[in-house]
């Protein structure tokens, strides 16, 4: 049974069934097709605004884009010490933006406080020459360790941000898993809270390799453009990438595959938490639960064949168990009895 | 009719078939699954020694990333007057080697002759540290024109190449229109003529979005992983992108669908010429014709709803009409019809 | 004697003067200092309006640091097919820039044509997607053939430049001496032309090692301030470079200097188009003499132990000879001399 | 009084009277010269062993420059928290590397420890293809807090960084403050205790602006010819820049200078420590002296107009005060005099 990560299982029906649609005849490339006209009519409608809509294949180059577009070469994004875009990227955004810094804050939780990024720009040093120049904020949205920002948390953010000069950027490629957590409007937690550009992520919540810049700002529009086509990043067979995001967002696919991986999330973590010396390591909020396993724990588990990721969070004794769409109640209910089973005292 | 590209065209259904044989149960991520192990040894086969395949998802970054492994941010890359990468990209080849020039050459019917190569770096400043150092060349098989280096060729340019401690690169986007067209063995077009590193492209042949980076010289492979990593281009469900490009070539599917192309356009290659005042610009080598129109002509086909690209080779009355796999006897003979029925004096 | 540039001569004594004048106290570093201030008062009365101003160490620095502030990385920066920019700057100007490409164009005596321009321009894609943006002009002054462009061509190529929304920089590593030629006003010749940004040499006029980057456009100098930090050429005893360019800028010791070596130039231009079989290569408009030489002169100067270029333009009959501040006249007259000893039939 | 910065004073007298030396008569540009030529001998014989030395202009390019020669763009840098590199180069490193990451690390009085480093490293992600890679150390020599690494430490540091594949550069700004401090040999403190590239420094020394990469590896070097010219590094008139560095090396004049530097600074550092209130924030080992002051004192030495800078390490009451070769005792004194006096109690 399979928790490493909800990229390592496959593709909701809906969207295979899209794909086929989508393979009829022939339509104009490069994203001029009748798909990728009405992604952006769809996204609007969901953002509850008109917003611009580039899809790319993969969260790294959705990151790496979004940011370039927020920070000249001389600035300083800040996110969180276990961003995805700092730790897991060989760079990428570093590549993209031409040489902008990641400066990582600590947080509780995987998230930061606003508290914690005005104290850092507080003293920051605008306007001189010989400084890295604060330009930026990325958040994870549900973050690392699996919680999720409140929209009053994002908001918080947001205003220090603005209040410094700095564009927000949220990185959703587990959007959906936050939405569907916290019963909000996708606008509640994006441009109403101060988000600039959101990387909309399929491809974790059940899409082949589709993920969307969305724009609450336009006037990037024209230089995310051409960021796009000269990383590569503009399909030739563009309808096939935008046909994975309009089945995605249509008839809440998105949100009920996203609750169906929450449930199975907290189904699994309530279940682990009654586990003799099983300590959990941060809040159940979306669809990754994180815990603290004793080496017999761990290595009975592993024995038997469940596979996740250990050493979480540059902890040895740190999981992570990762729900999708795909995950049954009865996996959850098989990994909850054998990690009793391998509990001290059983 | 649409003869604007191979890549209006949808996805081949042995493709789809085989992204539904995917998608079944799970298998790590990041191309660390069977599929794309699996890919490896099916490309090796084909060319008859060990490669290494990297898939990425469109021809602008197969060509950028491969180009990047093969030049220091300080050369020069040599390459057609019409080719893509300098023309087509937005800079993407620039942005991802860190800044290397592209150095556009003359040549007929949108191929480079080895002697031009060797002219223009017989007096090329070689290890003097003002100037730009010649390190690479990529030519595009088949070229922009429709025509195919024939294996002598490309070794005569590789020969030239390796003289001057060049590497050499083939854009492959339409790979397998060449090698049905020449009748050649794989091996024989690339490594044993002299390339160094292959994009390999499957979608305009009838993939979804699938090319491989195919290197010959491994000693690339560390590096490129990791370019490919910080470009973007590292999927997660890699194994989708792997599917694709397997079953391409797979019981010569990739074959069959040039040459059902290649047959198209010269059927429509000698329909055209038979059309009075219509003129030929390059010879049919492969899926493309391109012949220079009478306005009366192109004003017609476009007004009987023909689609095809004019002001190809920066001259408004040459175009362009691309046949695919999908392409049907009877489209081209439509075409040919109503190009006869707009000609002058008819 | 020395032909060979106007950079292997030393250093004015004004120069050294005003060196060691400010090798007096301290004052504070990185261009916050007295003389650095004053240096922007004084350019900005040389150029009868407001100007900001930005020491940098060479040439390459100056214009690459231009160019970068003027295109995107998705850009294209036209230049003649001999400017300096993209034949011997090692890829500088690309470097800086993050990726942008620079596209020569043909052009007697060194000089691109307003006309050439606008053809090239006349059927760029602008805003597709695909396609290099055409973005920026760099000119230079007096050109790699030794020839000065008029105020009214400046004008002509800034014309189109803005027609097509393009920016204009101008290689003003050898101004002085087209000033001198022309005996026009520096007004004249750039921003009441159309220049957005020079490159004003003092280097080869007799300083050390000094230019500035002169911006007609203040919106620029935030951005060019972050530029020029991160390039490594925001010095800490800035005010030794402003020093440099504040005496050459005093009391017209600049154009002293450049009617000096233009005056050289002249004469030997003169002399030269005297002797049998030597032909000029193009007008003395500054302080280079371009000529095709027989190989009998070449060697036979060569071997009298005068040192200058052969080469030149592609072509290995192309000499060029340099005069400087430095030149006496009884050097060229020794050169002229020589040539005719050397000369067939003598 | 000026306790700013060593780069707020002028040059050394024996360093303009190598710069007037250098003018006479003309040479070869951009390196080509026999005072460059006559600079790597010298720099051979004191460092007792061949060595290649790339003169350049700033500290900021030959840090950023010799980092870009020891990183891959997608690496990892190690690097003090206060490191120069990362806190005030507006991003220069990322630049010249193409996007490689700085990683700070923390350490007591500015230094870095080899077992934090090693602990750093222990446990990084050496190969996997989604993270940084360690690839470089870079410490300062003497330290952003005026402390010195002894040779031992330096090789620890070495040792580590071998161990795990990292190459060791040290950014030798006040190179000569160290090694007048510690007494040792530059051998012993560079390549014999395994740094692979140093950065010495000679503008805060007394230059005018010169610095010079020095390479213990010479397989870099044609690599960082190509480096430093598109960087616009590489000087027309480069045998002022190298008469500099030169001078500076002849005749131990940097060890003399330096050493009356560090006296100064020791005779403030022991006088300040007995001003009641005041507070040693680092011990002096070189030309800097770190103090806590009350803000009764800081206050009245501003009133005094004494010059220095506050908010040092990021602590609003650290100051830093800096002698140079110009720094008088009577200067010194009366710095301590005027502390005393404002001291509380007095």
């Amino acid at each position: 049974l399979d928790f490493r990560s909800d990229n390592t299982v496959g593709v909701l029906p809906e969207i295979m069934a899209a794909l086929a649609a989508a393979n009829v005849g022939t339509d104009a490339s490069y994203g001029e097709d009748a798909v990728s006209a009405g992604l952006e009519a769809r996204a609007s409608e969901l953002f509850e605004r008109k917003v611009r809509v580039f899809p790319v294949a993969t969260g790294s180059a959705a990151n790496a884009l979004a940011l370039s577009a927020l920070t000249p070469p001389w600035g300083m994004v800040y996110c969180h010490r276990l961003a995805h875009a700092d730790v897991d990227e060989a760079n990428g955004p570093e590549f993209f933006s031409g040489g902008a810094k990641l400066r990582p804050l600590d947080g509780a939780d995987g998230r930061i406080a606003a508290a914690d990024l005005d104290a850092a720009l507080a003293h920051a040093p605008f306007g001189v020459v010989h400084h890295p120049q604060p330009s930026a904020v990325t958040i994870t949205q549900i973050t690392e360790l699996g919680t999720a920002y409140r929209p009053a948390e994002i908001a918080g953010i947001a205003e220090v941000a603005r209040r410094h000069g700095l564009r927000l950027h949220m990185d959703g490629a587990r959007f959906a898993n936050a939405v569907a957590f916290l019963g909000c409007r996708p606008a509640e937690m994006t441009w109403r809270a101060g988000v600039d550009v959101l990387s909309l992520g399929a491809t974790k919540g059940g899409a082949m390799a589709a993920e969307a810049i969305v724009l609450f700002d336009d006037r990037l529009a024209t230089e995310l453009a051409f960021r796009r086509k000269r990383a590569g990043q503009l399909f030739s067979k563009m309808r096939f990438v935008a046909a994975q995001i309009d089945a995605f967002l249509t008839d809440d696919l998105w949100l009920r595959a996203a609750r169906h991986a929450n449930a199975r999330a907290a189904e699994l973590g309530r279940g682990l938490a009654q586990v003799p010396g099983l300590e959990p390591f941060a809040p159940v909020e979306g669809n990754m639960v994180f815990a603290r396993l004793s080496e017999a724990v761990l290595k009975g588990l592993e024995a038997d064949g469940f596979r996740f990721f250990a050493g979480e969070a540059g902890r040895p004794d740190v999981v992570r168990f990762v729900c999708s769409f795909a995950t049954k109640p009865q996996d959850v209910a098989r990994l909850i009895q054998a990690a009793r089973r391998h509990a001290p005292g059983q």
